[in-house]
């Protein structure tokens, strides 16, 4: 399984952020061709970190080579455009890890 | 599902961190009493981040009352205990998330 892995620190307004999140940005997410999974989950706790995490987003595809057609395709440009739109409610980027 | 969520940096000693991770650690991950599901996945591109991120574990629960009891079980605290261990790979602990 290959896997995107999307760490989001606390936005700057989370009403907002949630609202464009699970809104907008997960059904974007949720189109894009041959994804395996997307799960999104609150962080409860953090231990050995500088870091003040508030939500994983975990994209699942069968291979990378999966996550990188999904990625290229135009429903992933569409997601990552989307992106831009969460830049509003948070102070920096995620950190986006990929995984295999 | 609630999940621990487990980021390692770039081991000073790869071959000596996977020898002991994959032949030790996750093994008694795996024997957490009703664990659903230990993945570990290396790490192959980040973006946004300062962090040189090598391998990522995801221990998977039903929810966070099974995750609480595990990891407080017989098998929760040997896991613990031999996380101590992998430090003589690693030159800092890894960053640990509960989310759910």
């Amino acid at each position: 399984m290959a896997k995107l892995l999307v760490v989001y620190d606390q936005p700057t307004n989370k009403e907002g952020f949630d609202a464009h999140y699970f809104g907008t940005h997960i059904p974007l997410a949720e189109k894009l061709p041959n994804v395996k999974s997307v799960q999104a989950n609150r962080v409860l706790g953090v231990q050995n970190s500088d870091l003040n995490p508030y939500l994983v987003v975990q994209i699942e595809f069968d291979n990378m080579e999966e996550l990188n057609q999904n990625m290229g395709s135009p429903q992933g440009k569409e997601l990552t455009a989307d992106g831009k739109n969460l830049m509003e409610f948070i102070s920096k980027p995620p950190t986006i890890m990929i995984v295999d």
